[in-house]
């Protein structure tokens, strides 16, 4: 076990931004530099001023802000052919941005210099030479990202090392080997990085690409031949198939390589982190992204339910718990009576395996998913169901009618829809009428409408997240439909499932029970500070 | 450079089931054994027929197709403690699957022997003994999972070693090592796959997963060691974090490490199979999944547009071409002019590829797109699109007004929705009315019912599938949804889509261009025979 320290450089906000679908504003980057900061990234690289107005107003934002644990990096190129470095407005930018730490890249590949950059082998490296130096007669602590050393390193070995060299000569601090196109293999990492290690010694980096799936692996690969410094997104995205995930790097070095890479408390921040950074990048998490996805310790086969109850390290590589996820069993068909059980002693302590209630439960869920219902992930309904069958489940109110059209032309130009929706809450009549885009959008109006009079409190209620699923589409526009619908409060989560032939129906059942589940866990909130 | 042959074992419709959110239909099941065989993976495993009927009723409807390529595979695991084999019920539905290779897992950990399955060691090293035995004695080639293989091997390493010599001493035809918790290194995998390859020889294969995000690297890394066989599912999916990715580790092997994976004319069908999966599982397939996303080869910076424009390999590690991908430039619009020009001139034979035409439907396909539209398999819609831009296109009937009711309680029992459709043909009105399942039942039923007494051949149109697809499911009910209808007449199939953020809105666009195909393919074929 080496108890080596490995600096993490979080590019999130420069590469990261580089990824289809994401656009940070202002508040969204400062936002994310401090969820970065309290997690205790090494590096934190927040933009490039020279290129992008809007980045360097971030530098100047930022600077009110004091980070506590990370380093903040600007990032810019060398410096144009044929100028001096003074000259170069980028630079001078970059330098304008005032902070400790800059990352400047510079061409490593021969082809890249001669046919894309159209300048002179020679020129390249005065220009790598030059920039570094400058940056470092300022001050500036430089990381020097060698663009694609890899398959420079394979087309012309020579150059890509005199590249190299060359940043150091000139002081830059930290080199780091990039696999700009994505391509490489772990073998061939690990070769390169050891000469590379040999040859220059002091701090070298490694900065991957996942083109062909392998960004976490070469970057494992390299620190295992002596590189330091890891380059990556928080959660992968970044251009094309994205950068190295540090979510998945940095659990897998702490808790399996030996590395010391974050302080040890703060690793249980990992999971909240990466849905912090989705939710803001508004770009789903992966449901299966190691150790911080919703499925990550999510165990659905019966077998396999029945084996993590026995020992969790049945199928499971580590403790959820120290990376902050969540262990889950999902109910599905193949799932047995112990899932079900659990679910029930969650609501229910005292219910045995063998109780009668158990049986009512699971026949209940059984019926139900034989007309398409799906509970995996559905806890809300799951939660509703169970009370409903064992409990004393008072409705919270009488549905008397409701009714949908739609209509085009339609009058109201911005929306096709007109929901009306008639309840009784303990005897009082509540009729509400809404416009909405599509039937399910006014629907959900004119109910929240109706009940909100009785219950301010769903008020609070947010959907996040709906959904629809076709079940058998052979039957086309007759086919059965399943709707998941994940609604918040602000505090917790739930999801909520209702199947029918029409959309609306299902819609409708998902959205009652959403509601419901709200109240529900509000009454017993309710009682516990009562008494 | 090898030329060594690697066999791909696909298990997306077994293990591949295990994940979160799959649910296969038989049809379902039957449509992507085709696809698999299609792409000539070697292996295709099917199901459990001991644990599930529905996957021994997938069994025996697919005796009824014959494959082209790939061999099937029914899984299922090592008799119960304590009996024989020829009595134990799942190994009997096993052989009873009648294909010609079986899969049978078992136990190489020590720990789940004794603590999770409670038998002793050697009651585990009898049951995998007899159970490969006795598949033999049924001809069937057997590959045997070895469970938990590397857990296994760094608990107890003799005992581990001990089940697969067994398995290979009872006749086992390939004996694969699994990471069943996916944990495990890439440095660990390739020791422990070198010890085994040494020691049984034979043909030993690999079955990783996901939970460290190393699953892929961990089957090449074992290929490297000798293993010939690789496991896993085509996109990746499977229980917590998903198998090993097939779509990452086909090419990876054939175009740059020089094995022989799959029929080289094949492989240009990588991306269109990965997306027929992840569209068959309603899962969507992540934009930045390697090879075969969305965004694999889509730039973005401007430099780096640029520099593509130079020379692909700037920014690519393989032409896109290899694996059926395209590039794309995010911000340019010179994407696809060629896609374009190849869908027109089926058409329009005469249009050249700079013409002021190609533009305008270029412009209109990417308006189109910008506001959700996704045009991949939807060439009916393409085909109307090009002729509405370009040809001299008259509408066969002009919408007055439609207007669709949903009603709870309704007074119909069996259908819950009521249609309306106001049309005109030739100054003709026609009216009609029509209840459904549904609002987009009823509205189908209520056009056609008004069309068809102008277009009787209209009778000749069925859909035959029917999906919705939730865009940007973060606006929960105010969300904008995507509608794929896919027609037949009997002789051809068709699909059209239609976006709205009102579901009923993108139905019945849908459902407008399904019917305006046919009656234009139908007008074509009238014509041709007239002259």
């Amino acid at each position: 076990m080496s108890n080596k320290k490995i600096e993490i450089f979080d590019s999130t906000l420069r590469d990261g931004a580089q990824g289809e679908d994401i656009s940070f504003s202002l508040e969204d980057k400062i936002k994310l530099a401090l969820a970065l900061d309290k997690i205790g990234v090494t590096y934190i690289e927040a933009g490039n001023p020279g290129s992008n107005p809007k980045d360097m107003e971030f530098f100047k934002r930022i600077k009110e802000i004091k980070l506590s644990n990370s380093k903040l990096v600007a990032f810019g190129s060398t410096r144009k052919a044929n100028i001096k470095a003074e000259e170069d407005k980028n630079l001078k930018s970059l330098i304008g941005a005032d902070t400790e730490t800059v990352a400047i890249f510079g061409k490593a590949w021969d082809f890249q210099v001669e046919e894309i950059l159209k300048t002179s082998l020679e020129e390249n490296i005065n220009m790598i030479f030059d920039t570094i130096k400058f940056a470092k007669e300022k001050n500036k602590e430089v990381v020097f990202d060698a663009e694609h050393f890899f398959d420079g390193y394979k087309a012309n070995k020579e150059y890509a090392i005199k590249a190299i060299k060359t940043a150091k000569k000139a002081g830059a601090d930290v080199i780091v080997l990039c696999d700009t196109n994505g391509g490489t293999l772990p073998k061939e990492i690990k070769e390169i990085s050891k000469k590379v290690v040999e040859e220059l010694g002091g701090r070298i980096g490694i900065h991957c690409h996942n083109d062909i799936g392998l960004a976490v692996a070469n970057s494992l690969a390299a620190v295992e031949e002596g590189v330091i410094h890891i380059q990556g997104t928080f959660i992968g995205f970044g251009e094309r198939c994205g950068n190295a995930n540090l979510s998945s790097i940095i659990p897998t070095l702490q808790l399996k390589m030996g590395y010391r890479v974050i302080e040890e408390e703060k690793l249980s921040r990992l999971t909240k982190t990466a849905r912090f950074i989705s939710e803001i990048s508004n770009l789903k998490l992966t449901d299966n992204m190691p150790y911080v996805g919703e499925s990550a310790f999510a165990h659905k086969g019966g077998m396999h339910i029945d084996a993590v109850t026995k020992s969790t390290k049945s199928y499971e590589h580590i403790n959820p718990e120290l990376i902050g996820n969540d262990r889950r069993f999902l109910i599905s068909e193949v799932s047995g009576r112990s899932t079900i059980l659990k679910e029930i002693q969650k609501i229910f302590p005292n219910i045995e395996r063998d109780s009668e209630e158990v049986t009512k439960v699971t026949n209940r869920l059984k019926e139900l998913e034989y007309e398409g219902y799906k509970f995996e992930g559905a806890e809300g309904t799951v939660e509703l169901l169970i009370r409903k069958t064992i409990g004393k489940y008072k409705p919270f109110f009488q549905l008397n009618h409701f009714k949908t059209i739609v209509e085009q032309p339609f009058s109201n130009k911005d929306f096709t829809s007109t929901a009306i929706v008639n309840i009784t809450v303990d005897n009082e009549n509540k009729i509400a009428a809404s416009q909405g885009d599509g039937p399910v959008n006014a629907l959900d109006k004119a109910l929240r409408e109706a009940l909100e009079s009785f219950y301010p409190k769903l008020k609070e209620v947010r959907l996040v997240d709906y959904k629809v699923r076709v079940l058998d589409s052979k039957s086309a526009t007759g086919s059965k439909v399943r709707v998941l619908i994940e609604s918040t409060d602000g505090r917790e989560n739930w999801t909520t499932v209702g199947v029918s032939k029409d959309v609306i129906e299902a819609s409708w059942t998902a959205l009652v029970d959403s509601l419901e589940y709200k109240l529900i866990k509000d009454m017993e909130k309710n009682l516990k500070a009562y008494f």
